[in-house]
């Protein structure tokens, strides 16, 4: 095997290598690791300042489109959940209950009070349309005070029996758009706004190219009239929904009374729209751009976009080594890209200078510097591109005089981030098959079931359906889950006509991608 | 009465009157509001955005000290609780408590799944020592991993039977501080440094001048060597502990095994220090600064630093106001203060201006900006400055070209920020008693047990005593109690000598603030 920097390769094609390459990326890269509440994580210092500069970049888009931040309990009361009947259905079976508020210490074992049971028990929030909702019964008065436009950066717990780190944890955390309007007109558009937010995001923010589409009814979000989601490809060809935007129409408004005094004096139920994302975009992140020496992380969100490291030795020249290094990275700060201030590193840490290369390469700072003796004489700056780190096997190395490289990075950066993103769209558009157009050659090309975890990659499928309901679709999803597939989205950009439905053989009215899922 | 913006005033000296004016700020600013859940409050999208300006400042000084923030889960099993003896009586009564991790429909009611009972329940976060503590004692190996320096921002929970918003909340939003050193020096040296951000933070951000001092014994935090606290004092001369920074020793490492090999070879503890300040500094700040027409903000943390005020009257007129009120508007963003860009809102709600002009004064945006018809006409900016609304009972109003505006803002707000402090400055300064010098003095100033909701205004004692310990404190403590007194801290500034122990007539050994307190 050719030395890179992780022991398991994600490139064989096959999946359960892909799993275990995963796992390794985010320990290596010291992104997250398992804790000892079951299924939830920790996210440590490199992986939540990657959080920390996507959420300064959502924060940013979702307050330049008009919506205000705001913070709810933490806890729904039981009664709230029991409300809207989809709703109960959709997350009943998942959530975390609080009984009691004390704890006892009973012949020397701490146990819950039994003095200290709660009347009515409250559940952990999955989700917060029902507390929000009853906030929203208060605020809404009049016409005047819509559209309410609210936002909420907030962890929130659905339990998890099968969890993977960022993929799927007990607690996660994420932002929850709520907002209540007059019309289903201007709720719909909200919508469809935010799902564009959303592309927009992944695609600028975190070269991740998504698909925009609307979800068929089995997939929609409990209590739902509508639910879109942006769609990403991670590199063993499955399908992971990254974001979604759901109109909800009147049914939590009826369910909660959020009403508001139209023009004509009459009192009316709001529409309203919920919009997430969390921090399972991260393992979008990992899964769209890592190799196989780890992480490489698009430069707008990197913690730090170039890190540099001097190799100090214990010695007299080690003073003018740190003195070059400081220098390097004291330019850098002064410049911008991303309309943010640059982000540097000078890593002094008292470790191998090979080890901090590696730990960076594997961490995936955007570009790393290595400062020796020589290039602090001769005022060179060494430097690694993450992005295209070798050529074959070998670590490719670049070299520029300081205030040439200081004045390039701007624009390094860019280009890194440009090229991540036509790299994933490539690969995005290249494994996208329309010519499957029956059950059959769905089923041979995705494979009998039970081959899955070892099968070679697949892409997805897009092909027409006639858009079942009720019981012919939940036929439809049930043999799809005997190979493993799920219905993903009915992509934003349709064709003027469609071939016949893929799996009926009626006349098709839609395209819809079909793919295995994270 | 004469007109103000609430209808409470505080300045009667009556101190219900002046909880009622507290509950009225909270409200009318639109800071927050109570939650169906009992203890828990709605921080509204004012009440947030100050609390985004505190997060985002306070981040900036605690990355600047080396800190990176990481998270980690919400749950705590409760066995990591039980680990640490003092740590358990200090938190063990007011801890919510989750039993199960799914609900059941049984007989079409809503409740905990019984065959979802946990094993081992787990407790909502009220701090994370402990669960912070077990990942440490993985990442932790050797001195070369030392210090450990992590921050987190975080929900915890602790049962509020008498809650207030902001002030005591069973839900609080905080940052909290955890961190391991090689030695009791670099651990003490990291507390006395974090107690300083804290101080530097409230005084220079938030426009609130604190004391900062440790803790007597009796009130440090469970299973701390030693407690310090930033107080500051409210305008019914109450005090407020507005941060805390606590030397844990080594007894979380012991009790969580969080161990180093050092220089020598040999495994040792770690010495540890925790530190958190939480949005109860919200209630710190409206009780700072808020006067009998609402709330007034320092600039540094108000969401919108300038706003301005179209009145706009359904007339040909009203294109020209908008667009001058625009112009104004776009050159202040182009301009900073406090090292950011300005915050400026043109409120063109469909309300009357009037009422707009009055909302904005009881939420205290610093500066108010009215633009009429014959203001755009002459190209001139009419607004009102926060921090001295008024002359005598009258609303002041000032005047000034719009270019000479605009480039005074920066420098009227540095202005307002000093000017806040200066008031309160002042109001702490005159109110420090130091002449106060034995019990029977003490009882006689604050006046007898009972008197306290509608006592006039008290401020502080700053007196010797002989820093007694264990049931000597006790007693003391509890004598206090009968005058609704506690113990504050004791002042890092101390004469060379002292006078008798106010308590115990013994020679004193250092001085210590007495006083009511939140």
């Amino acid at each position: 095997m050719s030395q890179r920097a992780l022991s398991v390769s994600r490139m064989t094609g096959n999946r359960s290598t892909f799993a275990q390459w995963y796992q390794a990326v985010v320990r290596e890269a010291d992104m997250a690791e398992p804790s000892p509440v079951r299924g939830a994580m920790v996210i440590k210092p490199w992986g939540y300042g990657v959080w920390e500069e996507m959420q300064r970049d959502l924060d940013r888009r979702i307050k330049d489109t008009g919506h205000e931040n705001a913070y709810f309990p933490l806890f729904i009361p039981l009664s709230f959940i029991a409300k809207e009947a989809e709703h109960v259905e959709g997350f009943a079976k998942e959530m975390a209950v609080v009984t009691h508020h004390r704890l006892k210490n009973i012949d020397g074992k701490l146990v819950p009070d039994p003095e200290a049971k709660l009347e009515e028990p409250y559940i952990v929030r999955p989700t917060s349309e029902t507390i929000i909702g009853d906030a929203f019964s208060r605020w809404i008065k009049s016409h005047r005070d819509l559209p309410m436009l609210i936002n909420q950066w907030a962890n929130v717990v659905r339990w998890e029996m099968r969890p993977r780190l960022f993929l799927r944890t007990t607690e996660f955390l994420w932002q929850e758009g709520h907002t209540a309007h007059a019309s289903e007109t201007e709720a719909v558009e909200e919508t469809m706004k935010m799902l564009e937010v959303y592309r927009a995001f992944s695609e600028d923010t975190l070269a991740v190219p998504v698909i925009s589409g609307e979800k068929p009814e089995n997939e929609r979000f409990p209590g739902a009239v509508a639910t879109y989601s942006i769609e990403a490809m991670m590199q063993d060809g499955k399908a992971l929904q990254a974001g979604t935007s759901h109109y909800l129409g009147t049914h939590f408004a009826e369910a909660q009374n959020i009403r508001f005094q139209n023009d004509a004096g009459e009192l009316a139920f709001c529409h309203t729209t919920s919009w997430g994302l969390s921090t399972r975009m991260v393992g979008a992140l990992i899964m769209s751009h890592g190799d196989d020496d780890g992480l490489r992380l698009p430069p707008a969100v990197a913690p730090k976009q170039i890190v540099i490291v001097p190799m100090l030795r214990d010695k007299p020249e080690d003073a003018q080594v740190l003195e070059f290094a400081e220098s390097i990275a004291t330019a850098l700060k002064g410049a911008r890209a991303f309309d943010e201030r640059l982000r540097v590193l000078v890593d002094k840490r008292a470790t191998k200078s090979a080890d901090k290369r590696w730990n960076w390469v594997r961490r995936g700072a955007p570009i790393i510097v290595e400062i020796g003796p020589r290039d602090a004489a001769s005022g060179t700056v060494t430097f690694m591109r993450r992005d295209v780190l070798r050529d074959g096997d070998k670590v490719k190395s670049h070299a520029l005089p300081r205030d040439e490289f200081v004045a390039k990075v701007p624009e390094l950066l860019a280009e890194m981030q440009a090229n991540l993103f036509q790299q994933a769209k490539a690969r995005l558009d290249a494994n996208i098959k329309t010519d499957v157009k029956t059950w059959d050659a769905l089923a041979e090309y995705f494979g009998a079931a039970g081959e899955d975890e070892d099968g070679e990659f697949k892409g997805w499928v897009r092909a027409p359906w006639c858009k079942p309901t009720g019981a012919e679709l939940d036929a439809i999803d049930t043999k799809l889950k005997t190979l493993k597939l799920t219905l993903r989205n009915v992509p934003m950009d349709q064709p003027a006509s469609f071939g016949t439905c893929i799996f009926t053989g009626k006349p098709g009215v839609e395209e819809i991608l079909i793919s295995r899922a994270y």
